[in-house]
């Protein structure tokens, strides 16, 4: 412990700020004493029950200029909550920071900054919010060697997806989240992957110890995802959820089968996108904004840690968690992590749901279309209760990879038999 | 980082011991040097793939009186692991254990011990091997005001139980466990929850913040649970797990009904045994010899982790990850923790399972001997296929402390209809 009390600044009073403001209220860590408040137009955010010796300011100069010790940045975003990062490690403070985009985009440097002025720098509320999975990977998994991540990281689409388990479309249940604050007016940066894509791009770092460039990791939107897709999904047994993973491929594994273009050398992959899930998976068991993150060692197995993700309190937990370390001088293990492209693509079956005018011959031209990309069929699924003016049915096949799907996909696009373009889903093993 | 490679030493060349060497070797973390192996006998141990230089002995002062900086120590038991653990403290040295008995029994000396002389005592492999739950509260919970703890924290009874789930009685799945070297010869420390208690003992104190007396906390042995206990318990939607648990009371709750002589001030409850846990809890999904521990918070919720908490490498990957740990200088977060008594029992639904030569009046005179001790009947289970003369069913009871539930059958047991004695379990909640 430190001699003395560390002074802390939040930058930002939101929903986490006051959170974290209120836990350090309650529990009163030994070693920390809250002294600025930093939010734009600070006036209306005043609050009663924060201690009377704290400054509230709207100028980010009072704090960074100021002896504060850990700046809490909670506001989010690359510009200018990166800059303030960067003047107080800069200036030989600690920072601690939720700001997945920052750390994904910035991390190593800002990692490298600290060292060098001899300040922390902690962002355990980065990735999954109030679940230990930083300090689980830091700590606890530092001597296995991570081989495989797969995660359920953003609330947001968890919540739209396991609603729409009930049969609700998309469009409905993104008002209701919305509504109930758990969807941005717009809602790009989760449905559309960018979100889980940064925590996704960090724990590959932690876990996997490789950096990856987040805007080389393919994501796919959930927007497209609708209520009849969990009707085959529960044929197949499965659900669908927003799955984040990355894995380092071993040496030498053959990939020969409908992967013209994969390389074969050790080569890490990576996605963010809807995924058809088996019921049996840890990961198809995350209801409403729960996240869920599976890391697969070599020597441990696999590990699960599921939880809340998101939220004020959860968030304010991983934040004040932080804190505490410094406090305690908890050095974190930080072992070094190698630049290394996105080397190939996921060999997976998938799961194609097409719609057409029903007429002879529709199987046998898609058959054809996939055999050409080398690609078999592995079952098909057509539900009753459908006309042949406007059917729906699904067609499972063996493992590929997206692209060649891609290209035959693109192919039995131009099928005029087809009513709508054909949507298809990874499964995941 | 240290200046220089710090040298670690292996009491125990067994199953882990032998992991340990082989994960350093693969590995080859930064800064730890493998100097000494222990072991009894060591000539037949000697493996020709651990490095040349390795000094292999027999004798303990060996180790303990050489320039090692780490001991870690496998062997297991108070004694004599205990004295070199606290001789290898006592000289400066650090310790890392897997020994979850030392710890629940002696953690806090040892721990005082090693930080007046200045090392590490860490023991992330104690409880749940190769998940890492103690590294997850220790920094990433440290935040939290953590109230409840459940967990399957023993893979022998969590292999048994969850076998038994297909059909199979106990001593049949018992001796297969024993066959894949998942049981003891005598299974006692197991299967009667002295195992799992120890571990409770390290979580209490870690999450809960309290010492509990390890021979305090009640534990029941699962050798009692019958295979129709399992269809019994699907008619309940719930499965049956050995639930090791923990909670802080909140004060102040209303207690009155059935719990005559439970305290109401903020008391610390526990127990080990066999529970009704209902399918949909992540407590229910654990199979084989995985382990799962679902801790509250009064911030962050409900965390769980699972994965395999035993084993030669997961317990391994647990071990090597504090010597990292050590070798990066990471102090863990370490927060007082106070003696606390267990204070009450828990009220809880309960499912007795009776087996009578029937005739009519016995529920009634059950219902009067439960009544009596303020238990009100909640619904009774019968399954049909069973004669008048061994006829089997299931009173499931409203919630109640267990020893006014024993009271009861105490008295039920003396009635003459009864085939065996009455076996209550408790239900997850």
């Amino acid at each position: 412990m430190a001699g003395r009390d560390l002074k802390v600044a939040l930058l930002g009073f939101g929903t986490v700020g006051s959170s974290v403001a209120r836990i350090l209220g309650d529990l009163k860590p030994q070693g920390l004493k809250l002294t600025h408040i930093y939010n734009r137009n600070v006036a209306r955010k005043r609050a009663e029950w924060v201690p009377a010796d704290v400054v509230w300011t709207e100028k980010i100069d009072d704090v960074l200029s100021s002896d504060v010790d850990i700046v809490v940045e909670l506001v989010g975003g690359l510009d200018p909550a990166g800059d303030w990062v960067w003047k107080a490690l800069g200036a030989g403070k600690s920072a601690v920071t939720a700001n997945k985009k920052l750390i994904a985009f910035h991390g190593i440097e800002l990692e490298k900054l600290a060292r060098a002025k001899g300040g922390f720098l902690l962002y355990g509320a980065a990735v999954a919010g109030g679940i230990p999975v930083i300090p689980g990977l830091q700590q606890g998994l530092a001597g296995d060697q991570i081989t495989r991540i797969e995660g359920i990281l953003n609330g947001t689409c968890n919540f739209i997806l396991s609603k729409m388990e009930g049969g609700a479309e998309f469009a409905d249940v993104l008002k209701e989240a919305q509504a109930l604050g758990y969807a941005e007016a717009n809602p790009t940066e989760d449905v559309d992957g960018y979100d889980a894509r940064a925590k996704l791009v960090i724990l590959s770092r932690l876990a996997l110890r490789v950096d990856l460039e987040p805007e080389e990791i393919p994501c796919r939107s959930i927007t497209e995802v609708a209520a009849i897709d969990f009707e085959y999904a529960r044929e197949l047994n499965c659900t669908i959820r927003q799955i984040s993973r990355a894995e380092i491929r071993p040496t030498g594994e053959d990939l020969s089968v409908g992967a013209p273009n994969s390389k074969n050398n050790g080569d890490v992959l990576a996605s963010v996108g809807p995924m058809l899930v088996p019921k049996d998976s840890p990961l198809a068991w995350s209801r409403g904004t729960e996240n869920t993150v599976l890391v697969s060692g070599q020597y441990g197995g696999d590990v699960v840690f599921s939880g809340h993700g998101a939220g004020g309190h959860p968030t304010a937990v991983a934040v004040v968690s932080d804190l505490i370390n410094i406090a305690h001088g908890s050095r974190k293990v930080e072992l070094p992590s190698r630049k290394t492209p996105i080397g190939g693509e996921f060999l997976l079956r998938h799961s194609i749901r097409f719609v057409v005018r029903d007429k002879p011959g529709i199987i046998a031209e898609i058959a054809l279309a996939l055999a050409e990309q080398n690609i078999n069929i592995d079952a098909i699924f057509q539900k009753p209760g459908y006309g042949a003016l406007n059917l729906p049915f699904v067609v499972t096949v063996d493992p590929c990879v997206a692209s060649a799907l891609r290209r035959a996909l693109d192919r039995i696009a131009k099928m005029d038999c087809l009513l709508e373009k054909p949507f298809d889903l990874q499964i995941l093993e």
